[in-house]
């Protein structure tokens, strides 16, 4: 079988140490190609640029490897990879690895999320992979052959359409991962604590900065298996409807009589 | 009752005529007290400011009516409107009306929707408004009696637990306008043609464009009942997780022997 095309995207930006982990791996399983941004786009979400252009420089460009830099964000990377850099659509999308946990709500404000889950609308099989330690020297290594493990799954198999995956590594040593788990998305939120300081002209200004705060230890779910040692797999989608709402609502009276 | 205090953001910042609209509206409805972006966070999706400091400063401070401007996004403005402005839980939280669909995908890159999804993790009733005209001067008026009667159902009823909700007006007179319907996200995407140019310096870059693909006509979709003069009104969730492929990707074999 021909090698695939993989490209590489992250949020941390095109110089941090997840990022270079995830381009050795997938070395060894295809022909890849990496646009990332400048700088740190974390907490980005899903947002793109509209106000401003996009630039996208070439940084290395070697045989059967490339990487480009973009002033965009991580949806942006995926956007101009698909259509500037390789002009086609890539086998595959790998986003990371993310320097901290995208698991649980943390998916939501994610832009490695947000790249895996535009790759996924444009129908190119997408995961994105996260290590539980925000360090910028954390240690990739334990996680290394799980990603690996996963990504040939999903050549191999497939993913269902509209479907991607959320993968999140706990930060232990490789001989304390119990193994991976195909789990649910945890209720869980971020408690804002602003952090209220005065410039030099005595007007206030505000960090935001919070507590994360655990709903949900189910032990179908991604935050179970990451407490527990298990890498955990979350198949998610784009769908945001609350189908199980529907029907409630559908009762409601609209007609303004 | 006493009147419900309702907090208002949006995201095509605090000067544009939707926002207008939207208080005109709540203030027959309860108190109100605005948090908006000083310009203009179209697409900025779920991003959050993290790198910088935020600012929050008061524009008008009348009798049961505040309003403030800041440096942040929408989601920046739930969380500086809870903890800052309110120092308490609205009794709802409504965002927009937006300037633009957000309706199908739409609802991933939209600031307006990431607003109500923030307010929803809060456990804050919440509701985006949006238009289908993105005219700065576009005319709101045929939507208004609609936005208050699917307000007060919100009030009265209440919405399930991490449920919130997204409205889409199609941009038709009001005698068009053939009633509310609750439906579920339909499958759309916005395929890229980036308009390429040089600059002075005869570098490359560009800006994003698009044109938008319906990939769904189901008549139980938001996009059936926007193109047949619907209010479509999709039932939403922060849970990202494709609970149906749960089961097929169990059957992966992810011990690498």
């Amino acid at each position: 079988m021909e090698k695939p095309l993989i490209l590489i995207t992250n949020d941390d930006g095109i110089k941090a140490k997840g990022l270079r982990v995830l381009i050795d791996i997938m070395k060894t399983i295809g022909k890849v190609v990496v646009v990332a941004s400048e700088k740190s786009m974390s907490g980005q979400g899903h947002s793109i640029t509209v106000r401003s252009p996009l630039r996208i420089k070439p940084v290395i460009t070697e045989n059967g490897y490339e990487e480009y830099s973009t002033n965009g964000t991580p949806v942006d990377c995926i956007k101009l990879g698909e259509q500037i850099v390789l002009k086609q659509k890539p086998d595959l999308v790998v986003s990371g690895i993310n320097h901290g946990s995208n698991a649980t709500v943390n998916i939501i404000y994610s832009g490695t999320m947000a790249a895996v889950l535009e790759a996924c609308i444009d129908e190119i099989p997408a995961i994105g992979f996260s290590l539980l330690d925000y360090a910028s020297d954390a240690d990739f290594e334990p996680g290394k052959k799980h990603i690996k493990t996963i990504t040939k799954n999903v050549l191999k198999n497939g993913l269902p359409k509209g479907v991607c995956l959320n993968v999140n590594i706990p930060a232990v040593n490789g001989s304390e991962i119990k193994g991976v788990k195909v789990c649910r998305q945890a209720d869980a939120r971020w408690v804002e604590e602003f952090d209220e300081r005065k410039d030099p002209r005595n007007k206030n200004y505000y960090w935001l900065t919070g507590r994360f705060e655990k709903r949900e230890l189910d032990n179908e779910t991604d935050q179970w298996a990451l407490d527990n040692n298990y890498i955990s797999v979350v198949p998610v989608h784009y769908d945001f409807t609350a189908h199980k709402a529907l029907s409630q609502i559908e009762k409601w009276k609209f007609d303004d009589k």
